[in-house]
Protein backbone atom coordinates (compact mmCIF):
# COMPACT_ATOMS: atom_id res chain seq x y z
CA UNK A 1 0.00 0.00 0.00
CA UNK A 2 0.72 3.27 -0.65
CA UNK A 3 0.49 7.19 1.29
CA UNK A 4 0.19 9.52 -1.32
CA UNK A 5 -0.04 13.31 -0.07
CA UNK A 6 -1.80 15.82 -3.24
CA UNK A 7 -2.15 19.48 -3.35
CA UNK A 8 -3.95 20.37 -6.71
CA UNK A 9 -4.71 24.14 -7.44
CA UNK A 10 -5.31 26.34 -10.11
CA UNK A 11 -3.86 29.13 -11.25
CA UNK A 12 -5.63 32.30 -12.73
CA UNK A 13 -8.49 32.29 -10.56
CA UNK A 14 -7.43 34.70 -7.70
CA UNK A 15 -5.43 34.24 -4.21
CA UNK A 16 -7.98 32.49 -3.21
CA UNK A 17 -8.62 28.53 -4.32
CA UNK A 18 -10.69 26.91 -1.60
CA UNK A 19 -13.81 26.51 -4.04
CA UNK A 20 -11.77 24.50 -6.43
CA UNK A 21 -9.61 22.24 -3.48
CA UNK A 22 -13.35 21.43 -1.84
CA UNK A 23 -14.47 19.80 -5.34
CA UNK A 24 -11.22 17.66 -5.36
CA UNK A 25 -11.89 16.79 -1.50
CA UNK A 26 -15.19 16.14 -3.02
CA UNK A 27 -14.22 13.52 -5.04
CA UNK A 28 -11.49 11.91 -2.88
CA UNK A 29 -14.59 11.59 0.15
CA UNK A 30 -16.69 10.27 -2.64
CA UNK A 31 -14.16 8.13 -3.57
CA UNK A 32 -14.24 4.73 -1.16
CA UNK A 33 -10.23 5.07 -0.19
CA UNK A 34 -9.37 6.01 3.32
CA UNK A 35 -7.67 9.70 3.33
CA UNK A 36 -6.75 12.35 5.82
CA UNK A 37 -7.01 16.09 4.71
CA UNK A 38 -4.73 18.48 6.07
CA UNK A 39 -3.90 21.85 6.09
CA UNK A 40 -1.15 21.43 3.19
CA UNK A 41 -2.75 18.55 1.39
CA UNK A 42 -4.49 15.28 1.69
CA UNK A 43 -2.97 12.05 2.29
CA UNK A 44 -4.91 9.15 0.59
CA UNK A 45 -3.91 5.55 1.42
CA UNK A 46 -4.57 2.38 -1.34
CA UNK A 47 -2.88 0.74 -4.17
CA UNK A 48 -1.02 2.54 -6.67
CA UNK A 49 -4.10 2.20 -9.56
CA UNK A 50 -6.50 3.05 -6.95
CA UNK A 51 -5.22 6.16 -5.61
CA UNK A 52 -4.13 7.84 -9.08
CA UNK A 53 -7.73 7.08 -10.60
CA UNK A 54 -8.63 9.13 -8.16
CA UNK A 55 -6.18 11.89 -8.67
CA UNK A 56 -6.74 11.83 -12.10
CA UNK A 57 -10.29 12.04 -11.49
CA UNK A 58 -9.75 15.34 -9.37
CA UNK A 59 -7.19 16.57 -12.58
CA UNK A 60 -9.71 16.06 -14.94
CA UNK A 61 -12.64 18.25 -13.17
CA UNK A 62 -10.16 21.19 -12.56
CA UNK A 63 -9.00 20.89 -15.73
CA UNK A 64 -12.66 21.50 -16.99
CA UNK A 65 -12.49 25.46 -16.17
CA UNK A 66 -8.63 25.96 -15.23
CA UNK A 67 -6.66 26.38 -17.77
CA UNK A 68 -3.53 26.28 -15.44
CA UNK A 69 -3.14 23.73 -12.47
CA UNK A 70 -0.32 22.88 -10.48
CA UNK A 71 0.20 19.84 -8.41
CA UNK A 72 2.30 18.34 -5.81
CA UNK A 73 1.88 14.45 -5.06
CA UNK A 74 4.58 12.79 -2.53
CA UNK A 75 4.27 9.09 -2.12
CA UNK A 76 5.49 6.63 0.33
CA UNK A 77 5.33 2.62 -0.79
CA UNK A 78 6.14 0.15 1.98
CA UNK A 79 5.75 -3.38 1.27
CA UNK A 80 3.09 -5.25 3.20
CA UNK A 81 2.48 -1.48 5.05
CA UNK A 82 -1.22 -0.55 6.22
CA UNK A 83 -3.02 1.72 8.33
CA UNK A 84 -0.47 3.99 7.91
CA UNK A 85 -2.47 7.15 7.87
CA UNK A 86 -3.01 6.63 11.70
CA UNK A 87 -0.17 4.22 12.04
CA UNK A 88 3.20 6.72 11.54
CA UNK A 89 1.27 9.42 13.81
CA UNK A 90 0.62 6.89 16.35
CA UNK A 91 4.63 5.42 16.17
CA UNK A 92 6.06 9.20 16.79
CA UNK A 93 3.47 9.61 19.86
CA UNK A 94 4.48 6.53 21.23
CA UNK A 95 8.68 6.58 20.54
CA UNK A 96 8.36 10.70 22.13
CA UNK A 97 5.83 8.95 25.26
CA UNK A 98 3.33 12.12 24.37
CA UNK A 99 0.86 13.29 22.54
CA UNK A 100 1.34 15.64 19.67
CA UNK A 101 -0.80 17.68 17.35
CA UNK A 102 -2.63 16.62 14.70
CA UNK A 103 -5.93 18.03 14.17
CA UNK B 1 1.96 34.13 8.24
CA UNK B 2 3.43 31.30 5.96
CA UNK B 3 1.88 27.48 6.38
CA UNK B 4 5.19 25.49 5.70
CA UNK B 5 4.73 21.53 5.59
CA UNK B 6 8.09 19.66 6.20
CA UNK B 7 9.39 15.70 5.24
CA UNK B 8 13.25 15.36 6.61
CA UNK B 9 14.00 11.10 6.22
CA UNK B 10 17.90 10.18 5.98
CA UNK B 11 19.05 7.78 3.67
CA UNK B 12 21.17 4.79 4.68
CA UNK B 13 19.50 4.62 7.48
CA UNK B 14 17.18 1.43 6.60
CA UNK B 15 13.62 1.14 5.74
CA UNK B 16 12.51 2.59 9.47
CA UNK B 17 13.29 6.04 9.77
CA UNK B 18 10.88 6.85 12.86
CA UNK B 19 13.39 7.16 15.35
CA UNK B 20 14.77 10.23 13.33
CA UNK B 21 11.61 11.68 11.84
CA UNK B 22 10.73 11.26 16.25
CA UNK B 23 13.39 13.78 17.14
CA UNK B 24 12.81 16.18 14.05
CA UNK B 25 8.86 16.52 15.77
CA UNK B 26 10.55 16.97 19.36
CA UNK B 27 12.12 19.87 18.24
CA UNK B 28 9.16 21.21 16.57
CA UNK B 29 6.90 20.57 19.91
CA UNK B 30 9.37 22.59 21.63
CA UNK B 31 9.37 25.23 19.66
CA UNK B 32 6.53 27.38 20.42
CA UNK B 33 4.94 27.28 17.18
CA UNK B 34 1.89 25.77 16.37
CA UNK B 35 2.30 22.95 14.05
CA UNK B 36 -0.20 19.53 13.24
CA UNK B 37 1.38 16.38 12.26
CA UNK B 38 0.27 14.30 9.27
CA UNK B 39 1.55 10.79 8.10
CA UNK B 40 3.61 12.59 4.77
CA UNK B 41 5.16 15.50 7.08
CA UNK B 42 4.21 18.42 9.34
CA UNK B 43 2.49 21.53 9.12
CA UNK B 44 4.52 25.02 11.03
CA UNK B 45 2.71 28.08 11.10
CA UNK B 46 4.87 31.01 11.88
CA UNK B 47 6.79 33.48 10.14
CA UNK B 48 9.61 33.07 7.82
CA UNK B 49 12.70 33.47 9.81
CA UNK B 50 11.13 31.19 12.53
CA UNK B 51 10.02 28.60 10.72
CA UNK B 52 13.50 28.26 9.14
CA UNK B 53 14.93 28.57 11.94
CA UNK B 54 13.04 25.09 13.35
CA UNK B 55 13.67 23.49 10.29
CA UNK B 56 17.08 24.05 10.13
CA UNK B 57 17.37 22.84 13.93
CA UNK B 58 15.65 19.59 12.65
CA UNK B 59 18.63 19.80 9.79
CA UNK B 60 21.28 19.79 11.99
CA UNK B 61 20.44 17.47 14.72
CA UNK B 62 20.02 14.97 12.04
CA UNK B 63 23.11 15.51 10.23
CA UNK B 64 25.09 14.57 13.45
CA UNK B 65 24.77 11.14 12.47
CA UNK B 66 23.40 10.79 9.28
CA UNK B 67 25.46 11.25 6.07
CA UNK B 68 22.30 11.47 3.81
CA UNK B 69 19.11 13.18 4.00
CA UNK B 70 16.27 14.20 1.74
CA UNK B 71 14.31 17.18 2.76
CA UNK B 72 10.64 18.01 1.20
CA UNK B 73 9.34 21.53 2.26
CA UNK B 74 6.13 23.08 0.47
CA UNK B 75 5.15 26.72 2.04
CA UNK B 76 1.75 29.14 1.54
CA UNK B 77 2.10 32.38 2.22
CA UNK B 78 -0.94 34.73 2.54
CA UNK B 79 -0.33 38.08 3.67
CA UNK B 80 -2.65 38.68 6.55
CA UNK B 81 -3.68 35.17 6.92
CA UNK B 82 -3.19 33.92 10.33
CA UNK B 83 -5.05 30.77 12.39
CA UNK B 84 -4.53 28.67 8.79
CA UNK B 85 -3.70 25.06 10.75
CA UNK B 86 -7.29 25.03 11.71
CA UNK B 87 -9.31 27.80 8.76
CA UNK B 88 -8.08 25.80 5.78
CA UNK B 89 -9.47 22.23 6.64
CA UNK B 90 -12.65 24.27 8.14
CA UNK B 91 -13.13 26.33 4.96
CA UNK B 92 -13.08 22.85 2.98
CA UNK B 93 -15.80 21.77 4.91
CA UNK B 94 -18.26 24.44 4.98
CA UNK B 95 -18.26 24.85 1.64
CA UNK B 96 -19.22 20.81 1.37
CA UNK B 97 -21.48 20.96 4.33
CA UNK B 98 -20.00 18.12 6.16
CA UNK B 99 -17.15 17.02 7.76
CA UNK B 100 -14.19 15.62 6.47
CA UNK B 101 -11.38 12.88 7.95
CA UNK B 102 -8.66 15.07 9.31
CA UNK B 103 -7.51 12.60 11.99
CA UNK C 1 0.37 18.97 -22.12
CA UNK C 2 1.92 18.69 -18.69
CA UNK C 3 5.32 19.01 -17.44
CA UNK C 4 5.74 16.80 -14.51
CA UNK C 5 8.91 16.42 -12.44
CA UNK C 6 9.53 12.93 -10.81
CA UNK C 7 12.11 11.94 -8.05
CA UNK C 8 11.94 8.17 -7.08
CA UNK C 9 14.37 6.57 -4.83
CA UNK C 10 14.57 3.48 -2.54
CA UNK C 11 14.58 3.34 1.29
CA UNK C 12 16.92 0.76 2.94
CA UNK C 13 19.45 0.23 0.25
CA UNK C 14 22.11 2.11 1.75
CA UNK C 15 23.26 5.92 0.76
CA UNK C 16 24.02 5.57 -3.16
CA UNK C 17 21.08 4.96 -4.81
CA UNK C 18 22.40 5.85 -8.20
CA UNK C 19 21.67 2.36 -9.64
CA UNK C 20 17.98 2.43 -9.08
CA UNK C 21 17.68 6.21 -10.54
CA UNK C 22 19.69 4.34 -13.56
CA UNK C 23 16.85 2.14 -14.44
CA UNK C 24 13.95 4.83 -13.68
CA UNK C 25 15.99 6.59 -16.37
CA UNK C 26 16.47 3.87 -18.70
CA UNK C 27 12.54 3.40 -18.62
CA UNK C 28 12.05 6.96 -19.25
CA UNK C 29 14.62 7.03 -22.12
CA UNK C 30 13.28 4.33 -23.70
CA UNK C 31 9.51 5.46 -23.09
CA UNK C 32 9.05 7.97 -26.32
CA UNK C 33 8.08 11.10 -24.56
CA UNK C 34 10.03 13.65 -24.34
CA UNK C 35 11.98 14.65 -21.13
CA UNK C 36 15.29 16.35 -19.31
CA UNK C 37 17.38 15.07 -16.65
CA UNK C 38 18.34 17.30 -13.64
CA UNK C 39 20.31 16.87 -10.60
CA UNK C 40 17.08 16.55 -8.39
CA UNK C 41 14.68 15.00 -11.12
CA UNK C 42 13.74 14.08 -14.35
CA UNK C 43 10.81 16.37 -16.49
CA UNK C 44 8.52 14.64 -18.56
CA UNK C 45 6.45 16.65 -21.33
CA UNK C 46 3.20 15.03 -22.10
CA UNK C 47 -0.54 13.67 -21.54
CA UNK C 48 -1.83 12.52 -18.38
CA UNK C 49 -2.24 8.68 -19.47
CA UNK C 50 1.50 8.54 -21.12
CA UNK C 51 3.35 10.33 -18.55
CA UNK C 52 1.69 8.50 -15.24
CA UNK C 53 2.08 5.40 -17.31
CA UNK C 54 5.82 5.87 -17.76
CA UNK C 55 6.14 6.62 -13.67
CA UNK C 56 4.29 3.86 -12.84
CA UNK C 57 6.81 1.30 -14.93
CA UNK C 58 9.49 3.20 -12.96
CA UNK C 59 7.60 2.42 -9.62
CA UNK C 60 6.75 -1.33 -10.71
CA UNK C 61 10.25 -2.27 -11.46
CA UNK C 62 11.59 -0.27 -8.51
CA UNK C 63 8.95 -2.35 -5.94
CA UNK C 64 10.74 -5.62 -7.70
CA UNK C 65 13.87 -5.58 -5.40
CA UNK C 66 12.91 -2.04 -3.00
CA UNK C 67 10.63 -2.89 0.08
CA UNK C 68 10.11 1.37 1.10
CA UNK C 69 10.02 3.54 -1.81
CA UNK C 70 10.36 7.53 -1.61
CA UNK C 71 8.40 9.34 -4.96
CA UNK C 72 7.74 12.88 -5.33
CA UNK C 73 5.92 14.69 -8.03
CA UNK C 74 5.27 18.23 -9.20
CA UNK C 75 2.76 18.61 -11.99
CA UNK C 76 2.52 21.73 -14.34
CA UNK C 77 -0.67 21.81 -16.66
CA UNK C 78 -1.12 24.46 -19.05
CA UNK C 79 -3.99 24.45 -21.81
CA UNK C 80 -2.35 24.13 -25.55
CA UNK C 81 1.16 24.70 -24.37
CA UNK C 82 3.39 22.71 -25.72
CA UNK C 83 7.33 22.60 -26.59
CA UNK C 84 7.46 23.84 -22.61
CA UNK C 85 10.33 21.89 -21.68
CA UNK C 86 12.59 24.33 -23.56
CA UNK C 87 10.04 26.79 -23.76
CA UNK C 88 9.73 28.17 -20.55
CA UNK C 89 13.89 28.14 -19.62
CA UNK C 90 14.34 30.10 -22.89
CA UNK C 91 10.85 32.59 -21.69
CA UNK C 92 12.90 33.44 -18.45
CA UNK C 93 16.31 34.17 -20.43
CA UNK C 94 14.45 36.15 -22.69
CA UNK C 95 12.69 37.95 -19.97
CA UNK C 96 16.49 38.54 -18.46
CA UNK C 97 17.92 39.32 -21.56
CA UNK C 98 20.86 36.82 -20.91
CA UNK C 99 21.29 33.29 -20.76
CA UNK C 100 21.25 31.22 -17.65
CA UNK C 101 23.52 28.48 -16.60
CA UNK C 102 20.49 25.46 -17.47
CA UNK C 103 23.13 21.98 -17.75
CA UNK D 1 26.61 20.56 0.39
CA UNK D 2 23.11 20.75 -0.19
CA UNK D 3 22.02 20.62 -3.82
CA UNK D 4 17.97 22.44 -3.51
CA UNK D 5 15.28 22.57 -5.97
CA UNK D 6 13.20 25.39 -5.23
CA UNK D 7 10.45 26.39 -7.25
CA UNK D 8 8.21 29.65 -6.56
CA UNK D 9 5.33 31.12 -7.71
CA UNK D 10 2.66 33.74 -6.83
CA UNK D 11 -1.23 32.84 -6.44
CA UNK D 12 -3.55 35.99 -7.87
CA UNK D 13 -1.42 37.21 -10.74
CA UNK D 14 -3.01 35.05 -13.72
CA UNK D 15 -2.05 32.02 -15.53
CA UNK D 16 1.48 33.77 -16.34
CA UNK D 17 4.32 34.11 -13.75
CA UNK D 18 7.19 34.21 -15.66
CA UNK D 19 7.95 37.66 -15.01
CA UNK D 20 7.71 36.77 -11.08
CA UNK D 21 9.97 33.79 -11.85
CA UNK D 22 12.33 36.23 -13.93
CA UNK D 23 12.85 38.49 -10.88
CA UNK D 24 13.93 34.92 -8.56
CA UNK D 25 16.31 33.93 -11.26
CA UNK D 26 17.67 37.24 -11.66
CA UNK D 27 18.23 36.80 -7.60
CA UNK D 28 19.40 33.41 -7.73
CA UNK D 29 21.78 34.33 -10.94
CA UNK D 30 23.56 37.31 -8.73
CA UNK D 31 23.87 35.68 -5.66
CA UNK D 32 27.41 33.37 -6.47
CA UNK D 33 26.12 30.53 -5.86
CA UNK D 34 26.12 27.70 -8.74
CA UNK D 35 22.61 26.64 -9.90
CA UNK D 36 21.37 25.23 -12.99
CA UNK D 37 17.72 26.23 -14.33
CA UNK D 38 15.14 23.57 -15.52
CA UNK D 39 11.73 23.55 -16.99
CA UNK D 40 10.47 23.09 -13.29
CA UNK D 41 12.42 24.74 -10.90
CA UNK D 42 16.03 25.90 -9.78
CA UNK D 43 18.20 23.49 -8.51
CA UNK D 44 20.77 25.33 -6.22
CA UNK D 45 23.80 23.89 -4.68
CA UNK D 46 25.78 25.52 -1.42
CA UNK D 47 25.72 25.37 2.17
CA UNK D 48 22.45 25.45 4.43
CA UNK D 49 22.82 29.08 5.32
CA UNK D 50 23.48 30.25 2.08
CA UNK D 51 21.42 28.41 0.14
CA UNK D 52 18.58 29.76 2.13
CA UNK D 53 19.46 33.09 2.84
CA UNK D 54 19.40 33.17 -1.77
CA UNK D 55 15.81 31.68 -1.31
CA UNK D 56 14.11 34.25 1.43
CA UNK D 57 16.06 37.39 -0.86
CA UNK D 58 13.50 35.84 -3.54
CA UNK D 59 10.56 35.58 -1.19
CA UNK D 60 11.02 38.78 -0.01
CA UNK D 61 11.18 40.60 -2.79
CA UNK D 62 7.94 38.57 -4.71
CA UNK D 63 5.94 39.52 -1.14
CA UNK D 64 6.76 42.69 -2.36
CA UNK D 65 3.60 43.01 -4.66
CA UNK D 66 2.02 39.17 -4.12
CA UNK D 67 0.12 38.99 -2.09
CA UNK D 68 -0.26 34.68 -2.06
CA UNK D 69 3.18 32.64 -2.61
CA UNK D 70 3.40 29.11 -3.08
CA UNK D 71 6.93 27.72 -2.69
CA UNK D 72 8.55 23.84 -2.83
CA UNK D 73 12.07 23.03 -1.96
CA UNK D 74 13.43 19.80 -1.83
CA UNK D 75 16.92 19.08 -0.57
CA UNK D 76 19.50 16.64 -0.71
CA UNK D 77 21.90 16.99 1.65
CA UNK D 78 25.13 14.51 1.15
CA UNK D 79 27.98 14.56 3.38
CA UNK D 80 31.23 15.91 2.08
CA UNK D 81 29.72 15.84 -1.77
CA UNK D 82 30.92 18.80 -4.18
CA UNK D 83 30.02 19.45 -7.43
CA UNK D 84 27.00 17.20 -8.05
CA UNK D 85 24.68 19.88 -9.78
CA UNK D 86 26.87 18.25 -13.06
CA UNK D 87 28.25 15.16 -11.27
CA UNK D 88 24.43 13.47 -10.29
CA UNK D 89 23.59 13.68 -13.96
CA UNK D 90 26.70 12.09 -15.33
CA UNK D 91 26.85 9.78 -12.76
CA UNK D 92 23.09 8.31 -14.46
CA UNK D 93 24.91 8.65 -17.83
CA UNK D 94 27.95 6.68 -16.88
CA UNK D 95 25.79 3.48 -15.84
CA UNK D 96 23.83 3.52 -18.90
CA UNK D 97 26.86 4.24 -20.62
CA UNK D 98 24.83 6.81 -23.04
CA UNK D 99 24.00 10.17 -22.91
CA UNK D 100 20.39 11.47 -21.94
CA UNK D 101 18.57 14.67 -22.70
CA UNK D 102 19.46 17.16 -20.12
CA UNK D 103 19.44 21.04 -21.65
Amino acid sequence: MLLVEVSMSPFGKGESVGRYVARSLDIIDHSGLDYRLNPMGTVIEGEWDAVFAVIKQCYTRMRRDCNRISISIRADYRKGARNRLTGKVHSVERRLKRRLKTT
